[in-house]
């Protein structure tokens, strides 16, 4: 193999570059090893972590940030491992591109059974076709280009995962240059559609009483915040944001009311969105847990809602009208502060209230999280893990985009600690604040050892209240219980970082000192709390869970 | 609900109790904390792993020891999470039923995104399909009961994963009592087909000069231990394993050679298989990995290779003809040592050398392997992890059937340490010794709490050779570094259980009088090695796995 020829790997290598992106996750094994040479030859950097599902959690993380998010791992084992992590991309619509070294293709004997091989050589194929929107399986080397940026392509405009198995023996074949790389167009929109649809949309906004904005992930996924922004601005309106969308407009925003989210919002944001006689709802899902558990009261017949692709108003569709069309069409006709608007509160006013320490008082969630909302700085990315920690700190008030992550639809315990790996890569400037329950912690613990041989200085809290409390919450059973860590002692184990366990307000303060003086290691700050502390909003949440 | 009325929930837990299961494996959320009230109610213990991959694990180690596992997790998220671990199942034909507590019938409404789903909500059920020999979605109470006794019979007849999903508000609805359990009907053969293959067996066993038997694990899996033991000490015959086969047959039995596994094989085992003029394949299947990743000549021209529904002599098939029909219908006709053999050296012989400890000696692979020889009882089961753990473990001699455990075909690192906790379980009154690599055991480590938490005292040795020294020997890169731990200290933070690091041999026998004299908690031993030494058996695997 020439040294500078270029081949199939190196093309694939050169893509994800030109795509934005800096790191790749993985897991080695001896099927992918070839590729991975690649990857570093490539200076792409390669971030081994301990376990592919961590991997996969990571890049999303990453590409939850960064627009993009590459995974790397073996055949079989290392595919199948990652499959949850997948799939919650799947779910919340995070681009995410999935590589699996594969079998030499002069080995697919169908009479040999392969390692890492479950049924025929299809089946890990077939698994992903499930949970991605395009699969490429590069067994030629002259057609691998073509079908690398088709599906690259898939990936970016349709914001989901997909997959690319590529051959031992395939890797250093030689292919076509890559030339520039083109970002897949923008979704377009059908002229007249849209054109009838602005027009009735702002017929309506103009003569509703008290319009409100729902505002959801899809806008960050799209890139339409700028637009989105001018809209808000121009319009008066309030805006609350599904949790999943949390942070799609600065929460420092004097329109911005905070989360929606059904019977578990607080009553002011569920008032502005519940009583609005106009709701525009853009790039928000209708999921149960953004509309907080079939408690939202949302009447189709005063709704607009646009997705990705098309607007629903009332009980009809226009449909294809891109999202972004229609952002930028509103705003472009909203006349200045010309509608009207109900009273509301922003949500910097309702939250952004500073406890005064009680040095012995032991720590409450309520308490912990009113305090957390002082260290929230421009520069602070918060990620909440499933159960109490992303119901409570999805009140915090964010600053910024991204400033807020959270599978907060898929809702996979264990997603955070790996996610703060890779946000931390993805955004090397900006500080990881992270809240884990203990049961979610457990599950994939091992990743803050990462974290620690990258010299990251994410703080990492960990909120032990001896088991999982979400589920206690929604049915008690012995189940619920699990054992008990001492997580704070996990840095001296994985070889550095700096860990404490606080009980009162008082060692609160201290751990908060050290943890922000840390700038090359991590600080795992484990928060004692009583098992049965939670915040009203989990409360409410589980009692509509609850099997009756 | 009436108390004692039968139910759905009911009846499945009634079904597993009487396939034999005492334990079942799983992570508590909310779509299955019903099905978790009725798996306690009916005295089965529930074991909560910290992870559904490390579930699946443990589980799939109890049905190799038990002839039946059981996963229980909530929807999505959980059944995601373990695709690896049942991918794993179904590779090496385990049974092993995945129960996943499913979101109510009530709510299945298209319009409505329910959490922890993925597209629409049959892609978890499409996903299993690949990986599982059958699927039950409990929606009607009135079928249930035989969708049920429909899986399990696949699962106990084709030794593969099933999966079975119940909805919260199915699980205790009404339906049938479930009467006698009847285990599946043997696999049968046609007698005519039976007859003439035995006889054409025998008259090639007959002539043949120097005839062997390589024996795999479906005689376990099909129970055919006795009849195969009566075979083996008629017929005079010398028998070597697959790696996973390895204890079908006593290696104290004069009559075995060890573990045939091609080029990887020591000298004395491949030359009684590959000099063979007539090979009796038993239950063996035909992977690379079994047969020394393409080096194994075994030539289909002096070959008997029976499967566990078929035949093949030389050229031909006979079909349906059963393993078990054919094992004992070879015994019956076989007169009793009237066959010519070759010489052949008995395992017990060639392996079980103690050696002379030297207190201050480094401790090497090879010495270290010799040493633990000594420690094998009829009561110690060893589990290797993939890599060179289960390579040089291979070489142990066994006392009895399933003494020995590991996922030698399907390979994936990270299994030991939570299938230890299962087999543990699975045979409480014997000795668990496993062997794991410094990655692997990164991958799963959390779960030894699990093992903490309910007093099991098995033996952990973690092979600390500064990463993936199987990956390094195969290609050398630095995605083969991991992060130092100091594993050795992970019981302090997990609560419990008892940890030492080694060097030397001297400080190794320190920690084994320590080790085995616990009786309520596992012994972890870190050993220390060069970061080079290997076994011969890895350093020939990776050489004939390395690109080219």
């Amino acid at each position: 193999m020439n040294d500078t020829s270029m081949t199939v790997g190196r093309y694939l290598v050169e893509r994800l570059k030109q795509a934005g992106i800096g790191h790749v996750f993985g897991v080695p094994g001896d099927y992918v090893l070839t590729f991975m040479d690649r990857i570093l030859e490539g200076d792409l950097e390669l971030i081994g972590t301990c376990n592919e599902l961590n991997a996969g959690y990571a890049a999303d993380a990453y590409a939850r940030i960064h627009g993009l998010g590459v995974l790397c791992v073996t055949y079989g084992v290392g595919s199948f491992s990652c499959v949850n992590a997948v799939a919650g991309a799947y779910a919340e619509q995070v681009p995410l591109v999935v590589i699996t070294g594969g079998p030499r293709l002069e080995l697919r004997n169908p009479a040999m059974l392969l390692h890492h091989s479950v049924g025929d050589l299809g089946t890990m194929d077939a698994v992903f076709g499930h949970i991605t929107v395009a699969t490429a399986n590069l067994s030629d080397a002259e057609t691998a280009p073509d079908e690398i940026d088709a599906v690259l392509h898939a990936c970016l405009s349709q914001k989901r995962p997909v997959s690319i198995e590529i051959p031992v023996d395939v890797v250093d074949l030689p292919c076509r240059e890559p030339g520039p790389f083109a970002p897949p167009p923008a979704p377009e929109s059908d002229p007249a559609s849209l054109a009838e649809a602005l027009d009735e949309a702002m017929n309506l906004l103009s003569a509703a009483e008290r319009p409100a904005i729902l505002a959801g992930v899809e806008l960050h996924r799209y890139d339409l915040l700028d637009a989105f922004d001018a809209l808000v601005e121009k319009s008066g309106m309030p805006v609350a944001t599904t949790l999943l969308g949390k942070t799609v407009i600065s929460e420092l925003d004097p329109q911005a009311v905070g989360v929606y989210e059904g019977a578990m919002s607080r009553p002011d944001v569920r008032s502005v969105i519940e009583d609005a006689d106009l709701l525009l709802c853009l790039g928000a899902w209708m999921s149960e847990m953004d509309l907080g558990v079939y408690t939202a009261r949302l009447d189709d017949d005063r709704l607009i809602n646009a997705n990705s692709a098309r607007v629903r108003i009332r009980h009809h569709f226009y449909e294809p009208v891109a999202l972004g069309d229609l952002v930028s069409g509103l705003a472009e006709r909203m006349p200045d502060k010309g509608l009207k608007t109900g009273s509301f509160v922003p949500a910097s006013d309702a939250l952004d209230h500073a406890i005064t320490v009680q040095p012995d008082a032991d720590i409450t969630v309520k308490r912990f999280y009113s305090r957390m909302n002082d260290l929230i700085s421009d520069d602070v990315i918060v990620i909440a893990d499933a159960g109490d920690a992303l119901i409570s700190a999805g009140d915090l008030v964010m600053h910024r985009d991204v400033g807020f992550l959270g599978q907060a639809f898929y809702l996979s315990i264990g997603f955070t600690l790996p996610a703060t790996l890779g946000a931390q890569l993805a955004a090397p400037n900006r500080r990881i604040i992270s809240f884990i329950g203990d049961g979610g912690f457990q599950m994939t613990a091992q990743e803050l050892s990462t974290i620690i041989r990258h010299n990251l200085n994410p703080i990492i809290f960990v909120m032990n209240n001896n088991g999982y409390t979400a589920e206690r919450l929604i049915h008690e059973g012995p189940y619920n219980d699990i054992q008990g860590w001492q997580n704070h002692r996990l840095p001296e184990v994985f070889g550095g970082g700096w860990g404490v366990r606080v009980k009162t307000e008082g060692e609160l303060e201290a751990a908060l000192q050290t943890a922000f003086g840390l700038d090359d290691r991590p600080a795992l700050i484990e928060v004692m709390l009583d098992q049965n502390d939670a915040s009203e909003q989990l409360k409410r949440l589980c009692a509509q869970l609850a099997p009756k």
